[in-house]
């Protein structure tokens, strides 16, 4: 098969599009001929040397795909080959077969065609996990979430209005907020026009935010811990602006408050299983019913994933970048 | 009645026990009339004026107290005149009255005297609060308690045993040390003489603690962030070693770990109410079977209370320091 190689760590040249053997799908693993990938911040840093396949992943980057199953491996069941699925990776959704542990396995949703499912399960598994399993966003609470015309921002957005929460979004242009208002976001912020802090509070008469999703980590940390609101829960899910950030114990203490840090990556296979089961349990029918939809900026050919990458890294999208392994 | 008053901020003779007059309970509060109160930490904050007493409660310091119900106030169901009872307070139990919300009352445990009543409702409601409500402290997870031979130390030390957990504590002598291990603690480490991440790591294969609970605050913040295993919840109840720490984002998403930081005071009464109640149900019956029992460093006059402070300021005591109104 072919695959996204990175030979030397580097800029989206990196990227080199090159025969590899078959993946093998182990105990438990199914094997899928992908159809589409979709492309993460993750893989960006793995591209530039930063961050490494976790042990016994694939080497090819890539955190998510849709195709359809090839191949069986043992012990396998509830599965076929021939079904259409998307699928959660720890790595080699950037090629053309992926083998994938059938805990990680989705149906593709009902109204969502197989292509475009790629831009679900990392989103879709990275916001329920946070949001709804960490933080416990409840109906008639805010949520702010930074970046709110990403990958997942677009999700976030879209499930927090879904079960009746207020959403407040930071993003860095007009028509970035106009896209997320589209979507139900309530609270428009403009984090290059404006604070945040302020912003939120006179929104919310000086209550804050439930809960906040952010990608940015350091930077920040000491205005997200401002923004909470009392009991509020400020879930951290990437550290593009920076790892270390002081953090005000006394702020946190008199709001009784909770900052917590995950990724999906590293999680044991179990807690991926959980987390998939619990998304395809509470996401899964309302993306059927048309509440909730995949936002997808465009679609770029695998071999071509160095154009998608510099997309990313120009942060010119809305919602996904997709790969897809031929034309359609 | 008489209380204690602090007329200036200050030392330990800031304490003035001086007549004051009665309070009187309004609609679902009762009377208390106090045979004990017991000191806490925060009443030192008070006494120095960094601690000011929240909207409405008592001007008068004392988190906690036993006694009997003295007088019913409107809409009050389910107490009687004469009930032996002991109290989670916002303040005010310094004194020889005192004005309660009935969501926060308690019934002396079985098996303990009146007076030894008063160590427990703060204790027992910061540990369970914080180690089970908020951390869900789980049979077979390792609990680190900072100031293991403190009230909340020796009371977390014997709950999360009671659960089936495994103890880790920090204390600040062999005498100390002692104390907690005849506790149930597993693990003790003299944080004077040795490094408390590294002893931890050492004592469980290099896991680390399931749960911290913590009363120091920023000086320890980075080194609790180290000591957290994977899916690890530090839960912070105090801030004596400072209020701002770094925090190292990328340490706690690799170990997606949680940092919580809380009080009890300041919660609404609902809050208050729901945490008491589960005080009562999963608390209590240990203590009426005495698997978990209060630690009792000395009684003391409450008109007396300045030797009480000095006392807890020269973190000589183990367990709590109870306040007698009047002479056994």
């Amino acid at each position: 098969m072919y695959a996204i190689t990175i030979p030397e760590p580097g800029g989206p040249e990196a990227l080199v599009w090159a025969e590899v053997p078959d993946p093998v799908p182990g105990e438990g693993e199914v094997l899928v001929e992908v159809v589409s990938g979709a492309v993460n911040r993750a893989d960006v840093l793995q591209r530039q040397g930063f961050y490494n396949p976790p042990p016994g992943a694939s080497p090819y980057p890539g955190l998510e795909c849709a195709g359809r199953i090839a191949a069986l491996g043992p012990g396998v069941t509830g599965w076929a080959v021939g079904d259409a699925v998307c699928a959660l990776l720890s790595g080699g959704g950037y090629a053309e077969k992926v083998a994938v542990p059938v805990g990680q396995l989705l149906p593709v949703p009902d109204g969502v065609d197989l292509a475009t499912a790629a831009a679900l399960p990392e989103v879709a598994a990275t916001v329920w996990s946070n949001v709804f399993m960490i933080a416990h966003l409840r109906p008639g609470e805010t949520l702010l979430v930074h970046g709110g015309s990403s990958g997942i921002g677009t999700m976030a957005i879209q499930l927090a209005k879904a079960v009746g929460a207020r959403v407040a979004v930071t993003a860095g242009s007009p028509q970035k907020l106009a896209a997320c208002a589209e979507l139900g976001a309530d609270i428009l912020i403009d984090y290059r026009e404006q604070d945040f802090v302020e912003e939120l509070a006179k929104a919310t008469d000086g209550a804050g935010a439930d809960v906040i999703l952010d990608i940015v980590g350091a930077k920040y940390l000491e205005r997200n811990v401002k923004a909470l609101a009392v009991n509020g829960r400020l879930a951290i899910i990437g550290l593009q602006g920076g790892v270390k950030g002081e953090l005000n114990l006394a702020a946190l203490l008199n709001k009784r408050a909770a900052v917590t840090a995950t990724s999906l990556r590293g999680r044991p296979l179990g807690e991926k299983a959980a987390i998939v089961a619990a998304v395809r349990e509470h996401v899964w029918p309302l993306i059927a019913d048309g509440v909730v939809r995949p936002v997808v900026d465009r679609t770029v050919l695998m071999r071509d994933a160095a154009e998608a990458h510099r997309v990313l890294e120009s942060s010119a999208h809305i919602g996904k970048v997709l790969l897809l392994t031929s034309e359609a």
